[in-house]
């Protein structure tokens, strides 16, 4: 079994504090640092493995040292105290739930480097983040928590995509670049958080499942239900019923390609529609110093979500039109009518409105999608991190409102006059894109209103931190002093 | 008021050096920092907030510490002088023309760390950057530039997307740490831009609204006025003129059309004009140790925005072409056109040469497109980072030229036969595509011409440091020794 | 000439140790700190005039400081042992196998910090790294490597896209400092590697050229070629000999259109056929503390270039579909099919099966291309930085099956019942998108079997570290004990 793996683990299980002799022979290469690794666990040989890859020598600290399991080649196992006195960096990979045994090591750990690896399988499990805990539990000790925002398999194989980085964070500046020179030796870039009360950020990171995308992923959802429900009543049900027909597989293409520019054209409008609120709040209260109710506060947060998911939406869009003209439908259509209107020998008049409105329509949509794409590219963090504040604030506003303009547009272009036909509204009810336009046209009518140039006046004032002193509630100030 | 805005601000005007207790009880908490913010406007109210937030206590320094409006909750404020005192860090929040007043603080700031967060309203405003400025007013201060890019909306919201970054400088690396401390602990990546000499740089950062896209902006709208034109009075005005019949409607798609992918394919070249004049310039010189003119050196640097343009333009034309045989007109030409063959009984034989025309023109298009996608996508800073210079000059370089044949050659098997067709040529005037080649054309034939064994020695010699000694000169130099 | 070069380089060769002057009279501007660069060479005037538009006085090193031809203007010259009495940062720009004659610099180089920038025209050209050679050579310097990844192009114009990272490593961490200042005053981004013994690595970079794309590459190349040819034989070669047709035009677009969709979805099934084999592995051997075979983990380490290519065949094959209505020869098709429908008073009937057929088949594509492009996106190295290490699993993993999933299906519904006509086996052969069904089949089911609740559960034991234990091998080590 050993013969097969060269440079992984070997059961080096040996009597009393083991293979000590190369700590004795250091002088021969004197550069190898020692470090401590508390825990002989899946991460905690991980974790050795890879300091010994790196040119560090290893001891694991564990509570049985004669019979822990196999061990990375190359490390020693002794007792925790012994394995302590050995190194001032001491990696932790032991569960949260065992750490009280450190407290018998607290004279042992002073003044050492302690790092804590540890997470947590739930959110909010304890009162305090695991690092803290244990800098509580040995205050003598440089608590540093760092490393555990890593896959077991990225200490494996080494630092790539997604595990090329690693979060530090702790309250001691010297035990934190001790720890940072041992990350950018074993390859990863490593990022200063702060002090030891970014563990708890630190150590939700890896539980972390897109939060900030749920809310725009419900609204995404239920949008699509909705509008996917109410277009088969419409549509394929309406036709069934009162026409006895059955045009059940339109609900592949047909109706998809109904949904998707629907929910797309409304979720681009709530990017907008909070900004527009918040601004006329603003406006209202007179100051830019009142906190936004909650709700628009959490709205605001995930805009960026919300856009991109637009977005994809709007993508699935431009792909189900384009492939209209190859789908057996629509050829079987053309075919059909071209034929019939040879054997009925009629003759349709080309009309110049019809083709400046459809082509109108086809333009409005693609400058509207390429727009809204460099959007989409300006969200890409390493294409956001390279623009200037009021850089960003021109894309995402001046031309948001530009890519909301056009696909409005589009969509009003797409109705023409069937908003006025009665036959638009079958069993009385309005057509799906009737019903996508509310919230935009609401948005654009608000935000021509904050731009006209006496409100924009008053808006700008507050804020810049104006503020409109309210007259009675000066005048209760002015009593209470 | 203050009942709805729980973590916001207060209006906690006391008589004298305010609420100072704390300041005595510090003991109770004792790793709260204390920090000291000049200037009550709004920016110095979201510091304030912002450090309070992130666990630092906060005294603002005020001229009328009694009136100087609301605060955040559990600010103090005193007088400048007092409050300087209390902290070893003064964040500067006040405009650069009140500077003048902390001359008298002189005393005060000695060996202080002084944060200039400052903005100008416009560039170039003083001859000196203001925190240049600064530290020549107070020598005596360690002046770090930094917080400047970040807008308030981020001090008040957290560090997001285009607000994640911090710079700073200055000349003291000590003041720097404790600056880039307080940056990582309230969530920002701070990034180190070196001595206080960058400040000019990092003030005029906030101001900058795509400098570098302003020229290629500028060469896209004028190229695209000028075929738009052009195409109109070839297109729809010469129709209307001599043949009498309205076809503006194709203003809207077909003109697009037309335009798009010909300033796309004029742009594309131009981003590989200059890299070929350098190489005859250098050639020509023998030297490359001569600066090029300064408009070749422009040119030169913004070819990566310039090829991004162009690549929004092919993209435009992509989806414009997709959408042909959706277009009303085309549907409407094409059912006539088989009704009349039918009438008329003609029948068109399948001709073997177009079908290969077409299909390869059609074909050449895609690839030119995937590739141009490919190079765009590797100009992406996060990707570009990654690769290695070699890597990158493969990319821009080789894949690059083979884009712009491709592309080239697109556009010569849409030309096909008509470049020798009289009736291509309406009121004496080349069709749009036939001037789209002229650039391109030019490129390819000099790089070829450059590519050539003979010439691509020399110029890898030139390029390598090798100069050219012309014997004139030489002489020349001789004699003045 | 130098008139024509305002800051670029000048002949300035004095006798004896030029310019001294500067130095004696440098109180006049104490922050201007003095640096040497060993060698004359294009790199070294390079990296002199760069240091000295940042602010830096320069003094050069040379065997011949008399005659050492064009420095930048204001750089001074010496020779070595001089100039190196001058600066504690050396900048060594010379040719490693010149690297002999610093011996006899040794005592001027004690303590001081020698940069090391050189590069090798080929890998592994000598035994040891060239800074780890110089340590050798000079044991009293603090050597480390940096500005060797950086192209002559970027240190003349300035950190620009691909050249804003300079990577550094050495054992001195004061030593790594001065450099990282210097770098960071330069304009660029400074990446501390660690200890010298990463200098090998940093010197094999500016040599990469897309190694790990190497494979991937040579992989897609092979699958092109191959169903390219047999595709080929079998539509158009059949065609000539059966039936006498010269379809040749098709090779332009309808081969090409079957070729890429067919490479993508082998490729893509490729992806996660290695992570398949690893679990089965896994679950045979009842460890995860064996090493895969060396071919299993190179494949595994090229899962997301496989990837990438196979979305960008994907992108081709939805653009090649995307033009078919349009194409000379589907348009020609079209309307005489509709013309012999009418001239033969044929009418074909509506088929609902064949319309669901249709659509499914397109949305299935449509979907799974947009999935597709979303693998693609979370590649990006700045967006999977953002996510977690359980996000990016999710992502890759659970939305990768899906696309695959969805491709696969894709490709079920193209052959639909042509499975079982025989005419679909021309000569005999399997039509190729049936080829492309085997991999990708095998890996669904495979993954399918491997998600049982049954065999889930072993295998999630045995990646969290559990190991069966062999009753065998048991004893044996038993017996050893």
């Amino acid at each position: 079994m050993s013969a097969e793996r060269p440079s992984s683990l070997s059961n080096e299980v040996k009597p009393e504090s083991v293979s000590l002799c190369p700590l004795g022979t250091a002088a021969v290469a004197p550069e190898r640092e020692l470090l401590c690794v508390f825990g002989t666990g899946d991460f905690g040989r991980s974790l050795g493995q890879c300091l010994l890859q790196s040119g560090y020598r290893v001891v694991y600290g564990s509570r049985r040292p004669h019979s822990c399991g196999p061990l990375p080649q190359g490390a020693q196992v002794m007792s925790h105290a012994a394995a302590a006195q050995q190194s001032s960096v001491v990696f932790l990979c032991v569960h949260r739930q065992h750490y009280d045994f450190l407290e018998t090591l607290a004279p042992q750990l002073k003044g050492k480097v302690l790092v804590d690896v540890s997470n947590n399988l739930k959110k909010n499990l304890y009162p305090e983040a695991n690092a803290e805990y244990l800098q509580r539990l040995i205050p003598g000790a440089h608590v540093v928590k760092a490393f555990n925002t890593l896959s077991a398999w990225a200490l494996q194989n080494g630092p790539s995509d997604a595990n090329r980085q690693v979060y530090l964070c702790g309250d001691s500046a010297e035990a934190k670049r001790a720890v940072t020179d041992i990350g950018t030796k074993l390859g990863f870039t490593v990022l200063d958080r702060g002090t030891l009360s970014a563990a708890r950020e630190l150590e939700d990171f890896p539980l972390r499942l897109f939060p900030e995308w749920r809310l725009p992923l419900r609204i995404a959802t239920g949008l699509t239900a909705f509008f996917f429900f109410y277009l088969l009543i419409r549509d394929v049900i309406y036709a069934y019923v009162e026409q006895d027909k059955d045009i059940s597989f339109r609900i592949m293409v047909s109706l998809a390609n109904k949904v998707f520019p629907i929910v797309s054209l409304i979720m681009l409008s709530l990017c907008y529609l909070p900004g527009v609120i918040a601004a006329v709040l603003q406006l209202y209260r007179g100051t830019k110093y009142r906190r936004f109710p909650d709700w628009l506060d959490r709205w605001m947060l995930c805009r960026k979500q919300l856009g991109l998911i637009a977005l994809g939406f709007a993508f699935l869009h431009v792909l189900y039109t384009l492939i209209i003209p190859i789908r057996y439908y629509v050829r079987y259509k053309i075919a059909e009518s071209t034929i019939s209107k040879i054997k009925e020998n009629r003759t349709t008049e080309f009309d110049l409105t019809t083709a400046w409105r459809a082509d109108s329509y086809y333009s409005m949509g693609i400058l509207g999608f390429g727009l809204y794409l460099l959007l989409g590219i300006t969200s890409l963090p390493s294409v956001s991190n390279a623009l200037s504040w009021r850089e960003f604030s021109f894309i995402q506003s001046k031309l948001g409102y530009l890519t909301l303009f056009f696909c409005t547009f589009h969509t009003y272009l797409y109705g023409w006059d069937r908003f006025l036909r009665p036959s638009s509204y079958k069993w009385y009810s309005p057509a799906g894109y009737m019903l996508s336009l509310v919230v935009p046209s609401v948005v654009l009518v608000l935000k021509l209103l904050l731009i006209l140039p006496c409100v924009d006046r008053s808006l700008t004032r507050v804020r810049q931190g104006w503020e409109r002193t309210d007259p009675e509630e000066e005048s209760r100030k002015t009593l209470l002093t």
